[in-house]
């Protein structure tokens, strides 16, 4: 557990753990824009899929879908299922925020790897497969799949390293249907400020 | 697909596909409370878990959580993944009412079933793993875990028939905590009127 700790004023020490909380959902439901929106909050965030990018910065590959996804279970084949946590420990570690937030946790094993050092929740993003749809098309981020097909191989590669476990077995889920950008962040927040608590 | 026709007033004939709402969602997250709360609306409502049941009670099996486990996994063994959905069939067949709701869902293959008789929506409802818990306690019917123990066991078992798919890939997700047993059968009545138009 990475904690603090502080002295208050009748000299008393108290520890603090950090807590960590992981945003999980399906592609498109709508995690990076609620971690997007709470960095002026003052949260720490650590993006997995940016992680896994860098990564590939490393070893010279374009961040192209096809390329990121062989990356990821490669990864995975080569250090065990929560590889991609492993990634972003010294990220948390060397953090100065007591909440940090972990956008696109895939797997209940990562999420044991994150255990270890500190208090973690699991917040889940739902939204239908046709909303997730759309706006993956409008965003279009080097990964992000444009027909329908690769949609569903996307889908089938996060639901086959067992997203959908972390999200039944999630501590809140968010349903973001009707729900402007600025009603998904504040809700999140909401949330998040629930656990601090 | 199930349908029947009417004839409008000027004469045009017009079809009427059965619309059936599987209602999905971890145990303990609130399903039945929506179901049996829907009765009085008119919807029809089939309990997979009671199919299970009357099944054992043919085979003079006592429905102990233990029995109508090793029955529920027996049955997909011999009739394939969506065996329990093939049970229910008749009584959807058979079925006077246009909205039928399913109380426990728990695989795509199941819901695979089911397309091929209407037009299938998923509701999800979702609630943390600490309160689930508890209301099974409270619940305590003859299959109910008890003790932490089997409480993960039923999950574990319920995961890994993959409910936790039909869940992330549900088209609305209602989340189960904060609300009263009213706001909890109103959310879900919206959602499912929201579908019949």
């Amino acid at each position: 557990m990475i904690s603090g700790s502080f002295i208050d004023e009748f000299g008393f020490r108290y520890s603090m753990t950090k807590l960590i909380v992981c945003l999980t959902g399906m592609p498109g439901a709508g995690k990076s824009t609620i971690a997007e929106g709470l960095k002026p909050k003052g949260y720490d965030i650590v993006n997995m899929g940016n992680a896994v990018r860098e990564e590939a910065k490393k070893r010279n590959l374009e961040p192209s879908r096809s390329n990121l996804g062989k990356l990821m279970l490669e990864l995975r084949e080569k250090n065990g299922p929560g590889a991609i946590a492993e990634l972003i420990k010294p990220q948390i570690e060397s953090s100065s925020s007591n909440v940090i937030l972990i956008d696109g946790v895939r797997s209940n094993d990562e999420i044991e790897v994150l255990r270890k050092i500190g208090n973690v929740k699991l917040l889940a993003i739902h939204a239908s497969t046709d909303t997730r749809f759309d706006f993956l098309q409008k965003r279009g981020r080097s990964d992000d799949p444009q027909t329908k097909e690769h949609f569903e191989e996307r889908d089938n590669r996060e639901l086959g390293v067992g997203i959908s476990n972390s999200i039944a077995l999630s501590d809140y889920a968010i349903s973001n249907i009707g729900l402007t950008k600025d009603e998904l962040i504040e809700s999140a927040n909401e949330i998040i400020q629930s656990w601090v608590l």
